[in-house]
């Protein structure tokens, strides 16, 4: 191994799992097919064709759903429609920082419910919901967590969903990591289970690759009729470039192949992952994930999360500190993001980090 | 001529100007040449050859551009960025609609000052400003005006920016046309002539596609990186696909022989239908512009705009009446596009027109 930094910071994947060449057939394919759907304006509900392809998925008619330049433009724009100021919104606890940060900047009251290994803790939830709290949106991220890897139980979708109907709130269900499981059995959406309850978002990020900036919601006719308006007066359309491009990959046979490598890399960057964890950092709690990007790592509860990324950063390691993706707390825990690192950067990345923890926690008994 | 419907209302380039085999040789060098940048995140800034590029055509920095998904997101940017409620906003009358619609919806005072035939009313401004009127920020469009097709003079650019400087506002030259000027000389933007007191926004719409979504701003690197912010935090990044493909298209040689035939098609565009209103509506006052995508016709005064444009619907004509463009009146104007209909199109099309009037005129006649 080089000297050179590692990144276990950045959730994307990295260039050898993504399908340049099938992608470059694709535009090919996408000029000569429509060139023009593909140079034209196009409306803000996103390209059609692709739209299309989205709805058929999710067993929806297309007026159920709006294309975006990233999901989290679409997360904006659903913010931008469903949260005012003083709303209370529930969040996981770990969540995604981006979530966090556009809750606050809406002047959202933010309703932080612990997550557990089989998702969000909705005995809390109920009890917070049953003392009064009432919330407009849960945001839920069911499918390896970001920045966890939990992923929510069946049961626990169902009870979600018996809690959002008794309670009326909307279930904003952010799904981008949903295609790439590389094991145990893929569960329904809650989406699926009640579409009335719940918007849906996700991307192609994790399966065509994150340039093309292309994600979707989907939900009820009206609602996303309501967020077609805002996002034509915000760009007047998407690119029906990029969407033209992804459209013509997902319907390629190079898009099958293309998740199945994304799968097996990851998959195999989990396992070594956890493997060097063990071998190199037996104070490490953690959880091998069945799919996503990211694994959360937990340290003694005494361990100073700041003097570890710093002592890290020394040895070119970078990771996440837990506590970016929380309120309060998470200063004890590590977000390790696998999906961009060779396997053998992460066995040089989990030396450096376990280096890194000796270092902290001998600094810490000395000056006990 | 067929029966189908012919449209005057689209500011859009008809596909047959549109170098579609050029930017699929362009998509397959992007794909070659940057993999990576392609089809990673990359950062708010936009992707880095094109922002580049872009400061090198206005002779800036880098730090002092921002590529955006489009030019009206820039522009929605900007107005979050430097318009607070209840701030005067400066704009010219008639102007585009959707800056119309964007101000309104931030709760700007908006200040109509009229267009003239060399530009706005720079005389009307500066009473306006003496008179006690404290604008932050003045809208112009300086080249072929949307929806009036005037050009600012280089007189009234130098007046405008003197302006800026005394009473202390910002001027957003919002350029979408300059490169596509098919007569008389280019003149200098007010961005070149004080970089201070100018934020400048443009977009490849008009010389690549409009369907690639892919604008900018340029402006001091302190507000940029403010904006940059924004963009992050609204959608990480802008397409690196969209971008990566008009950065290759743009260096190629492609792209001159690109923008000489939008040139010529639209001078052609523009000569045909200014004749044909000559020969076919001699009540109509208009200018033949000397670039761009607009005319702006003005009928006499007592003509009932709503009943114009039903009657010509009714023939199979579509225009955008020029009270859209206005806080009030435009009655009497419409305004013509002439970018994406043939001169075939355009010489029935101004039949439908002067039929339609007819028919207006004629009723009105009868009640009169």
């Amino acid at each position: 191994m080089s000297a050179a930094t590692i990144s276990f910071a950045r959730g994307a994947p990295s260039l050898d799992i993504v399908d340049v060449s099938g992608l470059a057939v694709a535009a090919q394919a996408a000029f000569a097919a429509d060139p023009a759907g593909l140079t034209g304006y196009g409306t803000a509900v996103g390209y059609g064709p692709l739209r299309e392809w989205i709805a058929h998925q999710h067993d929806v008619s297309p007026d159920h759903v709006i294309v975006t330049n990233g999901s989290m433009q679409a997360d904006a724009f659903l913010f931008d429609t469903l949260v005012q100021a003083g709303d209370t919104v529930v969040v996981e606890a770990p969540t995604y920082d981006r979530t966090l940060l556009a809750l606050r900047e809406r002047g959202a009251a933010v309703l932080a419910i612990p997550l557990e290994a089989d998702g969000i803790d909705v005995g809390a939830l109920e009890r917070a919901l049953s003392a009064g709290a009432a919330p407009t949106l849960a945001h839920i991220i069911p499918n390896f967590q970001n920045p966890a890897g939990y992923t929510l139980s069946l049961q626990k979708r169902r009870a979600l969903l018996g809690l959002a109907a008794e309670y009326g709130f909307t279930i904003f269900e952010d799904d981008p990591y949903r295609e790439v499981r590389f094991s145990g059995e893929s569960l329904p959406t809650m989406l699926s289970l009640d579409p009335a309850r719940v918007v849906y978002a996700s991307s192609f990020s994790k399966i065509v690759c994150p340039g093309v900036r292309v994600g979707y919601l989907v939900g009820q006719p009206e609602l996303i009729a309501q967020i077609t308006r805002l996002a034509t007066n915000t760009y007047i359309s998407p690119s029906m470039l990029a969407q033209g491009i992804v459209n013509q990959f997902v319907r390629s046979d190079a898009f099958s192949a293309a998740i199945a490598t994304v799968k097996s890399a990851l998959a195999q960057r989990a396992a070594a992952l956890g493997a060097a964890l063990a071998r190199e950092l037996p104070d490490a709690r953690f959880q091998i994930p069945d799919g996503g990007y990211f694994m959360w790592v937990q340290l003694p509860e005494d361990t100073d999360g700041d003097a570890l990324h710093a002592a890290a950063l020394e040895r070119g390691l970078q990771f996440v500190k837990g506590s970016d993706f929380l309120i309060e707390g998470g200063a004890s825990a590590l977000r390790i993001a696998y999906s961009g690192v060779s396997v053998a950067e992460i066995d040089e990345g989990v030396r450096r980090l376990a280096d890194a923890y000796a270092a902290v926690t001998a600094r810490a008994d000395a000056a006990a």
